[in-house]
This record gives C-alpha cells, sequence and structure tokens, in this order.
C-alpha cells in the first residue's frame, strides 16, 4: 500500500482532545458572555467571492489571502487567456493570482460581518449585536505561536451611535478575561477624533501622522524617552515634538487626564468632542460595573491605523511581555462600502491564540481535564459484558459522561488507559462483583475506591464526580 | 464610495442568529450525545495537503476539490513551466490543477481523521473514540438543498475490532434521532462480507459487482420487482437473480432471516462470519436499550462502494422521501494507508442538512426560539440610563441572557424590536416606574405585564422565563 505523509499543511495545526477540551472551555464562556450581554451567533462561510475581500486588507491582505483556484474549463479558459499575454514580461503574481481564482478563504470577521449586514439589511433588526468565532486564513511566514489558520472572535453591534455601547465593548473584555482569571490587566481607552486632533495641535505633516502615531503607539513598550527618540527621527521640529509628549504623557485618573486634556486642546472642537465621548464611555463602565483600576485613559493608544473611527480600545496584560490580549474600536463607515450609506458600528476583538499563551504564561490553565469522560466501565470477559453495558446506561441516565472498555482486557490495563486519558473515574464490574450485586467505584485523582450495590452505583458515581467523598476500603 | 456587491461564493451560506440558534441547539445535542458515550471531541485544519486528499475520492473527488492557488514566486515559478510546456496540446483542467496548486479544503472528515491518526499515533491512547463536527467543501453544482460548503457530523472509534463499538454506533444514531424528536425511523443493518458471499454464490462476474450491488441498494426505494428488472437489465442469468431476490428478500426479525440466511449460505465461509457478527451486533444494540422495531436486518443495503469491510448501517425516516438522515460502518484498511499499518475502524455519520430539512418535513422544529436573547430592558433617556444598566446587571447575575436598549425611544419602539427579534421578556423602566422603586415586568409570549418591586424584579424574571406564572394586572 503506497504510505501518505500524515503532514498537516504548513502553518495549521490539529486540535487533539487534551487540549481542545481547554479550547471548548474557554469559547463555551466567551459564548455565554456574549449571549449574556445580548449577543446573539452569527456564521458566515469560510469562501468568499474575492471581491468582497480585495482591497480591504491593503496590499500585504491581497497577497496574503488564501485563494480558491478556478476549477474545468474556467480553469483551463484562464490558462490559455494568460499563455497568449505578451511573454516578454513575466506576469506578477497579483495578476496570476486574479486571472486563475474568483473566491477566496475570509482574511477576518469584520469585513463578512458587514457583507452580511449590507446582504441581509431587510432581514435584520437593528441595532444588531452579534458575535462569532470562526478560523480565518492568513498566508503569512508560519512561526512559533503564529499560524495561517486560526480563530478569531469577534462582537459587535451595528446600527446605533450610543456610547452606552462602546462602553458594553470595555465590560464585555473585562467580564471575560475576570471570567478567565487574570488578575493583572487593563483595559487602555483611546479616541480617534483626539488623536486627529493631537496631529493637527502637534502640527505634524499629513505625510508624517502614520509614522507619529505608530511612534507614539509604542509608549507602553519603550516609554516617554523612547517615544522621544523616534519623534526627533521625525524630524517634526522641538515644539512638535514636546507638545505631542506632552499631550499623550499626562498620567492620572481618567476625569483628571481629561480635564487637563480639556483644556490643551482648546479651540479643537474634533477634540473637545472626542473628550465628551470619552467622559460618557468611562461613565458607562463604571455603571456597566467594571472597577476603576481596570479601565484606563491612554492618549497614545492608536490600535492600527485602519477603519475606526471614535473611541478605540485595547486590553493589555500588565506586566507580562505577551502584549494586548484583544482590542477594537468605533468603526461608522467600513459598512457603508457594502451598503451604500454608512451605518454606525462598534466592536471588540479578542486574540484567542494569545489569550492561551496568557493562560499558560499565568498558569490558569485547568491542567487536570484533559477529556469530557467522566467514567470508564470496565468489561472483563464476553459474559460479563451486559452487566457492564447496564451499568453504563445508568451512569448515562444521571448524565455521566460514560464509556465502557471496548474489548475485555485485564483490570490493570483497562486502569492504565483511563489513567493516561484522563478519565476520573473507573467503575470496575468483574465477575466477582456481579456475583455479589456490587461495583467497585475507584477514584482515580485520590486513588481511592469502594465497593457499592449495583443499584446505588449511579448515585454515587455522580456524588464523587461532582465533588463528593469516597470511602477509602 | 466604490459599492461591492454583498453576494455571497456560489454554493455558500450565512447563518443568521434566527437560524443558527437552531442549528446551535441541535449541535449542542448530538455534541451532548456523543460525549456522553464517551467520545471526545477532534478538530482538524480545513487546508490540507493535497496529497493528503487525491486519489481518496475518486475522480469525481479530485475534480470536486477546492484548492488553493500557490502563491508569490512559486505561482509565478509554476506559470513560467506551464508556458514553456508543449503547446500543441491544452492541459488538462487536472493537470493545471496539480502545476498551480499543492493544498486543498477538506472534502470530508474521515481522511483527514486518518491523517491525525497515523501523525499521533504516539500519543492517543487507543482506542480512540472520536466525534468532529466541521465544515466540508466540494464544488459541486449548486442545488436546492446541496451546498459547496457544508457541516458533515462524524463519530467514529479507531483501534477496536470489538462488534461492541458497532452496536454503539446504531444505538447513538437512535439516541440522537429519538432525542430530536423522530419517532418513525429505523437503521437498516447489513455486512460488506456478506454482500461479498452473496455476489459469490449469485455468481455475479467481478464485473458486474458494482453495478448489482447498486440496484440491489434500491430495494427500499423501487421495491422487490424494481430491484429485478434492474438485475434483468444487467443479465446475470435468471439463476442468479432469482439467487439474489430470494437472498435479498427475506422478511421478518433479525434472528429469523440471520437463521434462514446462515441456511442458504452453507459453504460460504465469509458469509457465515458475517451472519455471526451480525448477530452479535444485534444482541449489543438490544443490550444498549435500542428497541428492537427501531433496528432492521437488510441485505439490501450497500452503503456506497468506499472503504467498507465489515457491518454497515442507515438510518432512514420510514414514510419519508427524504432518504438516508445518515450511516457508516466499519472499515478496517483505510487508516493503513496513512500509518502503513492496518487499524480497525468503524464510525457513522450524520447528515446534518439532512436532518435539518427533515426536521422542518416533520415539524419538530422550535419555532419559538429565534434569539438567544431572553430579555430586553428599556431605556426611556439619559436620565434614566443608569436605573436600566442597574438592573440589566441584576438579571445578568441571575444568568438570564439580557441586553439594554442601545438608544432610548419610545415604548412602542422597543417592545417592537424585542417583538421582531423574539425576545420573551421586556422589563420596562420609565421615570415613574424608577421613582416608584418598580419595575414592569411584559412577557410577550403571553401579552401578560406585572409591576413589581426593583429589588423582586430578577428573581421574578427569572420565575416568567422558566415557566412560572405572571400576574396580570
Amino acid at each position: 500500500m503506497a504510505r501518505i505523509a500524515p503532514v498537516n499543511a504548513k502553518g495549521t495545526r490539529d486540535f487533539l482532545p487534551r487540549e481542545l477540551v481547554r479550547r471548548n472551555r474557554v469559547f463555551s464562556l466567551l459564548r455565554e458572555t456574549f449571549e449574556h450581554h445580548g449577543y446573539e451567533p452569527l456564521e458566515t462561510p469560510a469562501v468568499e467571492n474575492s471581491a468582497v475581500l480585495e482591497g480591504k486588507y491593503g496590499e500585504e491582505g491581497d497577497r496574503l489571502l488564501f485563494r480558491i483556484l478556478k476549477r474545468g474549463e474556467s480553469l483551463q479558459k484562464a490558462a490559455r487567456t494568460l499563455e497568449t499575454q505578451d511573454r516578454d514580461t513575466s506576469p506578477s503574481a497579483a495578476s496570476l493570482s486574479r486571472a486563475l481564482s474568483d473566491e477566496a478563504l475570509r482574511y477576518d470577521l469584520t469585513v463578512p460581518f458587514a457583507r452580511v449586514i449590507a446582504a441581509h439589511q431587510n432581514e435584520l433588526v437593528l441595532p444588531f449585536r452579534r458575535y462569532q468565532m470562526q478560523p480565518v486564513w492568513r498566508a503569512e511566514r508560519p512561526q512559533r505561536g503564529r499560524y495561517r489558520e486560526f480563530y478569531q472572535c469577534d462582537v459587535d453591534c451595528v446600527g446605533s451611535r450610543s456610547l452606552t455601547l462602546d462602553a458594553e465593548m470595555v465590560a464585555i473584555h473585562y467580564e471575560v478575561f475576570s471570567k478567565l482569571g487574570f488578575v493583572d490587566f487593563v483595559t487602555r481607552i483611546n479616541h480617534r477624533g483626539l488623536l486627529r486632533s493631537l496631529m493637527a495641535l502637534g502640527e505634524v505633516p499629513e505625510a508624517k501622522r502614520t509614522e507619529t502615531m505608530t511612534a507614539m503607539d509604542k509608549l507602553d513598550k519603550i516609554g516617554p524617552s523612547g517615544v522621544r527618540r523616534e519623534l526627533i527621527r521625525l524630524e517634526l521640529g522641538e515644539a512638535s515634538t514636546d507638545r505631542i509628549m506632552e499631550l499623550i504623557d499626562f498620567a492620572g485618573t481618567p476625569e483628571t487626564v481629561l480635564a487637563r486634556l480639556e483644556d490643551a486642546l482648546m479651540g479643537s472642537s474634533d477634540g473637545l468632542a472626542a473628550v465628551a465621548d470619552l467622559r460618557e464611555v468611562f461613565e458607562y463602565v463604571s455603571l456597566m460595573g467594571v472597577p476603576a483600576d481596570k479601565v484606563k485613559f491612554d492618549a497614545s493608544l492608536v490600535r492600527g491605523l485602519g477603519y475606526y473611527t471614535g473611541p478605540i480600545f485595547e486590553t493589555v496584560l500588565t506586566g507580562s511581555q505577551l502584549g494586548s490580549l484583544g482590542g477594537g474600536g468605533r468603526y461608522d463607515q467600513l459598512i457603508g462600502q457594502f451598503t451604500g450609506r454608512d451605518l454606525p458600528c462598534v466592536g471588540i476583538s479578542f486574540g484567542i491564540d494569545r489569550v492561551f499563551d496568557a493562560l499558560a504564561e499565568q498558569k490558569l490553565e485547568d491542567e487536570y481535564t484533559t477529556t469530557t469522560t467522566q467514567a470508564l466501565v470496565t468489561v472483563f470477559s464476553r459474559e460479563t459484558l451486559a452487566a457492564s453495558l447496564a451499568a453504563a446506561r445508568e451512569l448515562r441516565s444521571l448524565g455521566i459522561r460514560t464509556e465502557t472498555s471496548a474489548d475485555p482486557k485485564d483490570l490493570g490495563a483497562q486502569l492504565r488507559f483511563a489513567d493516561k486519558k484522563g478519565i476520573p473515574l473507573v467503575v470496575i464490574l468483574g465477575p466477582d462483583e456481579i456475583a455479589a450485586g456490587a461495583v467497585v467505584l475507584r477514584d482515580l485523582r485520590s486513588g481511592t475506591q469502594s465497593t457499592v450495590p449495583s443499584r446505588e452505583a449511579a448515585d454515587r458515581a455522580l456524588t464523587i464526580l461532582t465533588g463528593g467523598e469516597t470511602d477509602r476500603h
């Protein structure tokens, strides 16, 4: 038989139960939290028409798309067209891609969301709160902790300009990260309008704004002196540099910093409107029960340079090098590319792989649960099989996730099997037990075991699994 | 702003909350049932190396693969290679595909499962029971109820020849379909070894066996006379045709039919071994609590012509034209293509889209739940917002999935919003209620409402949502 190498495609992963059980627990927690706040699930297909995706993620993004090759006659036609083209210049990868493909895998969840809103405008009731947890594909060079196929998790609300929604995003981040067990984290909050007015007040020329903001964004990592060095390198002039450094480096509570900024921004209506927005957001965040030390106004937060138009957020672990666990902001213009009319939007995402890295770093992973299965019922022989199958049915009738040994084996082998898989409870039915109308319940976590009458076995198993005591025999 | 048509890729679907809530309920039920029987979750990437997939699904399958276009320099190189080839003959789509692509989207869940087993042989403890629910891609011509991206749901156990596992597959089908509310269904059971020996006993020449079995497989749909007509068309000769018709059309309980078959099969050791296997399967199925009328021995069941080697199963709705809701069987040789050594396997799958069609046909869908959200808290004005946010927190603290109106609006608009979405409970906090320390709970399902003190609101809301009474005021 010709053997095929069982190798994963580059940058992709298999999730075996041991890891998936842990991941699914986190996904459930996210799902529950989102639904708790009235967010509904949405799923879009992996495959999108290229026209939907192209141009949304810059040239880099277009290059990194996983494109679907045309098939059959349309592939042959595309190939013939390429052949008849000028042979002196070799066609670019971009033009080859466009000729040979017209579909691609989704690159993020935001653009498909925008398409859905446009396509289903009449069915959806606005404002529409939705969450989406699905894989995305990017052909980046694989490296440690970076994959080509990975999950994104987005929470967005479309159809309202109310800043309660911006605050709700921060509250959801807070709730998820606290429930996951993180303690030292904070959500940094800023506003794109404020950034725009800072650029104006700092008299940063249009051509240097992107680089200036990129430098500012590093305040968290390289400190004020580092940012100053980068601004000097950009040759903004001393006055501009001083002004920017002054504006982004106020310390204090959001109230005091925003008040000082307000003074500094006198005359910039954009800037003042942004400060007013931020005040509202901080007020609502507090009303929603987020502790004051879990949010922070941060004038240096930039959050990419994409489609954001209003408040922006980013949650970081303080005292960790892992960086951002997720972030988001208000983007009131993206949907318009599909609908022809702008629709206000605000959203937040979770960096799923980063969150798993962080859970490991902070030793918050559940190391003990490595399988969904709770009980193994042993099988000794063909003759005792009926009793084992009956016992398994009893356990399942109480909701205990139970497997029966597939093949009769000696007890040692069956115990080792349960132990290797991490199944906590083994229900032992040997010929002696069956003759005595009893079963042995062995708790592999504690190493204790007890013999109980068959008819009580399921109840006792449930007690053991839900934290009750086992008698030692 | 250039507007982009918000059109789905051909043969793909968006799942809006209204539909997804229903789908997710079914997925949860499947997941719970599988885990109940000790099956663990597994996930594999959407993208596989083409070498893993090619040749596993026949020529047709290779043609229908969603292939990933190469990128960058390797794409340019592939294009140059094509150009330098002989220009007299236009290259086939198959050779173009192989040149321009070396990855593809998974086509089913069985082949990736086999790859995982081979790749992770040392980590996995055998026997390994796993389930997998993920989308697959096939570029078939889209038609009503047929999609190019659709979910498959597979349950398999690798590493044991025990027929208790074959029976477990049937028991899982039974449990899932009963829990979904289906009443008139039956799992047809047969054995590939029996089919092989029927072909031998019927003296069907090797070249006609596939067609003969395809004809037999239609017994369910076209009846004995229809099958006989097809066999006559195959020119098997009268004696062969009679023999086959006799063997596949015994009626009665599995015991009686198997006993009669055993007589008829005298001398065929393959056939007798298959009958013995089937006896065991029926015995275990019964020990696992599956009622006798929910299983049926059916010598005409063929179940494709692929990799099955032992018992095979298929569950159908009796009295419906929808056909099979799922099926499976034992396949002891597939994994060997990856591992180099055979590993016994048995599995069953669920035709997810067919199941949804069947739920609709049998009016078993939950028409009433169209959202995950249970309560809407109204907002009247900026001034009453704090009270509304506090009320929402209270509700959530009891686990009630609650959204707060994003923007202050008149009560009518907020009630219409909840009604359109299908949110059952509206918690009304107007200025009067707030002044009186009360809230109004309005149950949109019954149209009843009650005024209750604020501090009791969350408890009362929970009672209403979990089926308690609302006082009419």
